[in-house]
């Protein structure tokens, strides 16, 4: 039976609720539970294990910021290693670099199956391209498996719970570091700043005893609810703050670069922290 | 009966639910209904006509940023004044500083008297102050008929539905420039940057007909649901964005300003926008 209202399953005792106007897919792969259904006022929502992963209307602040900073940042990306990000937005916003080739490693090949059939306005064309080499395995084998180097690495995973909670250990950060090239990079997602702050505090530490520049840097997203939403930064090279904007003016203008949240003042405002925020990082 | 969930009621499609640990008060005004409830995550919430005010845990972002951005801004500010702000937590940032006189100008005199019995740790001591003038009484009729001036107004009213409407007319605008002091400026809060962007443009729109500097600015906080929240500044004189960082660092030393959220490269930051807001206000 076709549900009403779908309830995010992520804190107990505050819950953001999402009218279904149409359901496209309610099933269980063999990795998690994945629901696509359209909100009148988010578009089309994608849910893994309950919690919701991006929507049509706000999708585009997490992947651009996901991609640009580290993108931005690097003098000459060619090789991108994207681990998740089966709902195709990351790749999406990585095609539009003069990239050489984007390796995608994702665990569930069902959410890139319902993302191609469902989520066609996120992932647009971009599973096409020619650049992509797709890899349906375990992240965190492939990372501790592959003799590849890669200029940007973006972990676009769900929470620490489920399968992406081997992408939280410092193992993975360990592997991660090893494959980076010369003036390699990597960005993920760590949490509310408000409700998984222990998640955030914890990842920053972990990427500060492996990588020189670890910087945490801030979102504003509707649907991951919790006011700042933090993402990371790590590596051991390139300090993606000291960027003059004038440099990030003209390598936007080079690519014809178009983007509906990320701009070079962005790009350097991101990175400056609230003074909760610092407290809990101890910085 | 008591309720074990508060639903919020903003978005017909869309809603943020609160388990309710303790319910404190729930009744009607002459104005609106007040509810206060204590949420395990949140800690105690007050809602009016069942839209979430402010909350124990996240409140000091909104207040801080309403007002400490005005007051570092202003080169010495006396005469404050408040519209709304029945729960006192303006009030208590206010007061941080060496003003000589705060007016506060509430509608409804439940939420001053429901806020000093349930919400001690917001309004702390504040409303015992001496140098609190407190006026029971629609804030724009006093806007239209006072002979006073003020170096800085902060409306911190609920949405522009209910008892606050009248507080987002044009009119209201035109009367609070009336009662700025010459180096004078005035804060509000113009809703989320998502959900609510045809009220924050309009708002934009208004202002920048009547102030010479306007600025939209940002903020993110969990209890106000939607992305980016925004905060509009007006001023016909002082422009808050050039600001030297290092003026700021002196002014709270001197004023020995203890904050959670706002530091000096917030100040400067938060009024740098994303692409899509920028979009939005046609700038």
């Amino acid at each position: 039976m076709s549900k009403k209202w779908f309830f995010e399953d992520l804190y107990p005792s505050l819950k953001i609720s999402y009218k279904i106007e149409k359901e496209f897919y309610r099933r269980r792969s063999s990795f998690q539970k994945i629901e696509i259904f359209k909100n009148p006022l988010m578009g089309r929502v994608l849910a893994l294990d309950g919690i919701v992963q991006t929507t049509e209307k706000d999708e585009f602040i997490y992947h651009e910021m996901l991609t640009h900073i580290p993108l931005m940042s690097h003098p000459n990306p060619k090789k991108v290693l994207i681990i998740g990000g089966g709902d195709g937005g990351v790749l999406r916003e990585v095609l539009k670099y003069p990239v050489e080739k984007v390796t995608m490693v994702e665990i569930d090949r069902k959410v890139i199956e319902t993302s191609k059939k469902y989520l066609r306005n996120i992932c647009q064309r971009s599973f096409e391209s020619k650049k992509l080499e797709l890899i349906i395995e375990d992240g965190a084998k492939f990372v501790q498996n592959t003799k590849e180097k890669f200029d940007v690495v973006i972990i676009d995973s769900s929470d620490p719970i489920g399968p992406a909670k081997i992408l939280f250990k410092k193992k993975f950060y360990q592997d991660i570091r090893k494959i980076l090239s010369k003036k390699g990079m990597m960005t993920r997602q760590t949490g509310s700043t408000f409700y998984q702050e222990d998640e955030m505090a914890e990842n920053f530490k972990i990427s500060k005893e492996i990588f020189k520049y670890t910087f945490l840097y801030l979102i504003a997203i509707p649907s991951y609810i919790g006011g700042f939403f933090s993402l990371l930064y790590s590596s051991s090279t390139i300090n993606p703050v000291k960027i003059n904007k004038n440099f990030l003016k003209r390598k936007i203008k080079n690519l014809n670069l178009k983007t509906k949240y990320y701009n070079p003042d962005i790009h350097i405002s991101c990175f400056l922290l609230p003074e909760y925020i610092k407290k809990t990082l101890k910085i």
